[in-house]
């Protein structure tokens, strides 16, 4: 189902040194299936992560939350992470909370660390109290099969509605050092992504200062998670995390320089493909979608107006049909809340046909051009605003009818 | 398809005196069906509107809106309303004002009135042309059957993918006096209605200064027509207008008084019987649903939790598949924006049954409990925040497959 999204290679998930990896079927919302995952970080590695703004923040966020904020209050390092499918732990309440504790201090245990140099992590259904036995009862099988070369199960063990693992990795040259990178990722809700938990991890095996790591992340993840959701709409579990393991050679210690800059688009590059994999996974997608908003006078209006078209049913049923119902894009550029907007300076592109003009029909525009695009698996919309400098992308993808059946169906 | 709404009847539609209404088959975007509408204002009638916010306001809308500023300021007063279906002359530039304003020009002519005085309003595709040539060719035999019992026609003649008309019609009495009120709604877009345009049109025989009926208009909108539609998000064409004609013997000069009061509470009642029509019609509609949102610090915080959880497609698709997947709704409560919600004083109810306490799923709450309430046709969600007085209600339906058929094929 997935729009010409790379099914990830076993073999070219390439390991990173200091982290290692384990999983277990631990049968917390079914049998027989990949649901638990474990990351063991080296001594030396560097965590940093984003999270969901959701006021229903999940009970693992917050344990995660407090326990990063804890190491950057002088507490011991983040050694691990702990993830489970089948359940999100959110709207739990102290018995969620002691739930996540629960899962931290057994994982410690196995470890031989704190329960606070844990991390854990939870996606599936909210409002139901998390089968802490089940979980608890899984661990020591996901510990005992810890590997480095484990990444293509993590990614499977990860998965919910998805309907294919996700996941990247790449090598390259920075300064004269190699650094591998690697990571996953999940997550397929479609019409606001956000509504559906994205988790995203990436372990890159250089060494990397606290603050310039969390420089890093804030950055990656603006440019790629948070380019498929909307400001302050997020579900009660999305997170995304990077570790540097310093294992390799290359070490960054400042967020400044050429090896920094580097570091920092490589990241943001591998973390824009594990964030597009999510919309080409998409429930129910058939297009993929890009939506650039350029000439706005500041980066906000644009990704308002970006918003506003990707989130439109409308327009996402359009597109579903191969309709070229363009006046369902302007109306949704109107509505997105710029206020003081000139649609007579608006124009509208598909790919490469010029559709609206002067915030009317392009006189030039052909309905066989527009439907020519419609077609395409891959469409880029494109409006300019004509009043500044200032752009901004999101992805998204289509509404079809097979999004109502598997979101009408998920608890079943 | 239409969940539990009522369908008009002719004969219970009653005339209004001061107001005719004719209609014809102008072919605007296909043959043999009524898509145009006239309504004959007698003189002395009042006339007020509230309209879209939309940045791409259709042509249409900004002549109603500039010939009602003329009359504010001195002006003739609006004697004739008119109305096509099949095409809304949105983001068609200058042509499309110029089309609005040949539309006026021509009813004037036929009724002896100035363009001025005319309001054109028009419903359907956007960004093209509207073929003005048979929207005139279409005028006379409207203007020729001009009559006082056409309330039905007028509901049939505005439909777009509307399955039934919609209209309503009351007699109260108010002060002694009888007070009789008809209207006509149409408008079918689901998940954001407000993207479908929305349009309703109210009559009433008492005369009410311009004043107070501006007055009336904006309470019956907020508490109807606005609350099915987000603040800012609205359709290039909506459009509410309230006649009141005159020719009875209910004078109201002041919005102080009983008998404001009583008209205020009429008015509101019918307009949100024409707008909750909407709802229940809505594009794939099988579930009407209220939400409803109590103990807040103040009215915008309450309609903006509830139009978070209205426009979720998840929580939508949960009520398409009566599946009490009730953490949806949290979840959409805990994204919607108000950043200081503390979830631990938030109580859940579906219609009777108390899901969820202090934040977390109730202790007492039965699977089989929420499972009754969610099979049926109509369903209050209601959310209390504990934190203030203030509350607001709006209405919405489910998410369907018939809704992204619809959408898909709309053109076609």
């Amino acid at each position: 189902m997935a729009v010409n999204s790379p099914l990830p290679v076993a073999a070219d998930l390439k390991p990173v040194k200091g982290i290692e990896i384990g999983f277990a079927e631990a049968g917390i919302k079914k049998p027989n299936r990949k649901d638990l995952l474990v990351m063991k970080l080296a001594e030396g590695a560097t965590v940093s992560g984003v999270f969901t703004t959701n006021r229903f923040c999940a009970a693992p966020v917050q344990v995660s939350k407090a326990n990063l904020a804890a190491m950057a209050n002088g507490g011991k390092p983040v050694r691990a992470l702990v993830v489970n499918t089948g359940n999100a732990n959110a709207a739990t309440g102290e018995q969620g909370l002691a739930n996540a504790q629960a899962t931290c201090a057994e994982v410690a245990r196995l470890l031989g660390l704190e329960a606070q140099q844990v991390l854990p992590f939870s996606t599936g259904v909210i409002l139901e109290q998390l089968p802490i036995e089940k979980l608890i009862a899984g661990l020591p099988a996901a510990v005992a099969n810890l590997k480095l070369d484990n990444w293509f199960n993590a990614a499977e063990a990860i998965m919910t509605t998805d309907t294919q693992p996700k996941a990247a990795s790449t090598t390259v040259t920075i300064g004269g050092h190699s650094v591998t990178m690697t990571g996953i990722s999940k997550g397929a809700g479609m019409i606001k992504p956000n509504m559906a938990t994205m988790l995203g991890y990436l372990a890159i095996d250089a060494k990397v200062a606290q603050p310039v790591l969390d420089e890093l992340v804030k950055h990656a993840a603006d440019h790629s998670f948070n380019s498929i959701t909307i400001d302050g709409d997020t579900s009660t579990n999305d997170s995304f995390i990077v570790v540097a393991t310093g294992a390799g050679s290359l070490a960054v210690d400042a967020a400044t320089g050429a090896e920094y800059e580097a570091l920092k688009e490589a990241v943001t590059d591998i973390s824009r493909n594990l964030a597009q994999q999510i919309i080409r996974d998409g429930e129910g997608a058939t297009k993929f979608m890009t939506i650039t908003v350029e000439g706005g006078r500041n980066v906000e209006e644009c990704r308002r107006i970006a918003y506003a078209v990707a989130h439109s049913p409308l327009v996402k049923t359009a597109f579903f049909a191969s309709d070229p119902n363009l006046g369902r894009i302007l109306a949704a550029i109107g509505y997105a809340g710029v206020d003081d907007l000139d649609t007579s300076k608006l124009d509208l592109y598909l790919d490469d046909v010029w559709v609206a003009k002067a915030g009317g029909r392009n006189p030039d525009y052909r309905e066989e051009d527009g439907q020519r695009v419609m077609k395409q698996a891959e469409i880029t919309v494109r409006a300019t605003l004509g009043r500044g400098e200032a752009s901004a992308t999101v992805w998204t993808c289509d509404l079809s009818h097979d999004y109502v059946s598997i979101n009408a169906d998920y608890r079943s």
